[in-house]
């Protein structure tokens, strides 16, 4: 048996408005963006082709640089094969670049790291413009409490307290993640988290975000991170920021 | 017969999202925004009230900073009061400011002037996030054509041509207007029009954005600007822009 020599593999960049979907992976019950692509990419190509994301993003949760790749036993015309894609996809979702790549690049697999914004709108009233892509706080923030707990996340710990593994499966394997950087920018109106590591365990942003806005005002010392960590354990810490507010940005593949 | 010593006059600062109404004004079918404040309203100050706004905005047209105004009976307690209404109003309205104002004041006939902002977003490919906000305009468009010809609606002009009087009635009382302003901001991925006027025509900014837009697609020249306000005809100019890409930004009030 020889490999078909036909074979072609491409890439996807993918933006999308999560608002309206269960998520990124196909689910029984609900509409998935995965779902939406494959079956839009399926009818173009006229056989059914399955897209593999670089991980999946929850129900209300964004994506400016979501990647995915699909595999076809001919070569596609690309840049038609993008103008029919996105005339047929909802206006929440749109694919910005289709690549032809090597046989062995996987979404998932090939994937090094990750960036991640999360987005605080800090206001007493909610911005009707910003209500789908923030999370308002209302209360004050002790600002300096909250930089200095994040500044714990960062470097390389085990993550098991900041994630809920019952759904990932993976963090019981490897829950040591590396936090290359977690940057705190202020803006107008709120904050916006940058978050870019090796790679994320199930909900980790939205848990140290949660954490973060919980050290902000006052339910737990900035110095009880490290111990939050050291601990092991998803009850210890925050609760979990809430989807809207959070953004997948970009995933890292060397040599693309 | 003497006036009421406790009738009061409160003036409201309004911000909202446009997307999910037939727009400002209180209509047979549809759900509209000065509906939804007067109903929250009514309830906390349990009597029924009537809110009387600037001007319409129509359906999927937003605001930034719609004034209002209304009469009470007896005095408030604004602070508890913009609170409850808050908690009421769906998230995609949002009251910023209640003051009292004079007896005398007005929001329709008191006000002096008007800022629109309209939106375009010049790309081949739409963007998930801001199609709800933005005029998304594919083909290339000759800038400098378009700039010229909105120097064109500077100054006070006869705004027939570039209005649909036969809702508005009063177009065909006084059809002059002043536009002090129309700056054309360029953006990272589009234009931002800014329109100061004394007052506006019915749909007279969308009919000027459209017909600017036309410009640039080179179905007119620039020089046919001061011919379309000549005709005092609306068939005369361009299309009418779409409703999303339009913000109501500020109502001038003197003395206030």
């Amino acid at each position: 048996m020889s490999s078909n020599p036909d074979l072609h593999n491409y890439k996807l960049l993918i933006v999308y408005d999560g608002t309206n979907y269960c998520g990124w992976q196909v689910q029984p019950n609900g509409l998935s963006i995965q779902q939406v692509v494959q079956e839009k990419a399926s009818l173009i190509l006229r056989q059914p082709i399955l897209i593999t994301g670089s991980g999946r993003t929850d129900a209300g949760v964004h994506a400016k640089g979501q990647a995915a790749h699909f595999q076809l036993p001919r070569a596609l015309d690309l840049y038609r094969f993008l103008g029919s894609l996105n005339a047929l996809l909802p206006s929440d979702i749109r694919v910005l670049e289709a690549k032809e790549v090597p046989m062995n690049f996987h979404a998932r697999y090939s994937a090094t790291g990750k960036i991640y914004h999360y987005h605080l709108h800090l206001d007493y009233i909610e911005n009707p413009f910003t209500r789908l892509y923030c999370w308002r706080i209302k209360e004050k923030m002790d600002l300096a409490a909250f930089k200095k707990a994040a500044t714990c996340f960062i470097g390389s710990h085990d993550f098991t307290s900041l994630s809920n593994d019952s759904h990932s499966g993976c963090a019981a394997n490897d829950p040591v993640r590396t936090v290359q950087r977690l940057d705190i920018i202020e803006q107008p109106q709120g904050l916006r988290l940058e978050f870019e590591a090796n790679g994320f365990l199930y909900k980790m942003v939205r848990n140290i975000t949660g954490t973060l806005v919980d050290v902000g005002l006052g339910k737990f010392a900035a110095e009880q991170m490290p111990l939050i960590l050291a601990a092991r354990d998803r009850k210890k810490a925050g609760r979990a920021a809430p989807p809207q507010g959070l953004f997948l940005m970009h995933v890292h593949y060397p040599n693309l």
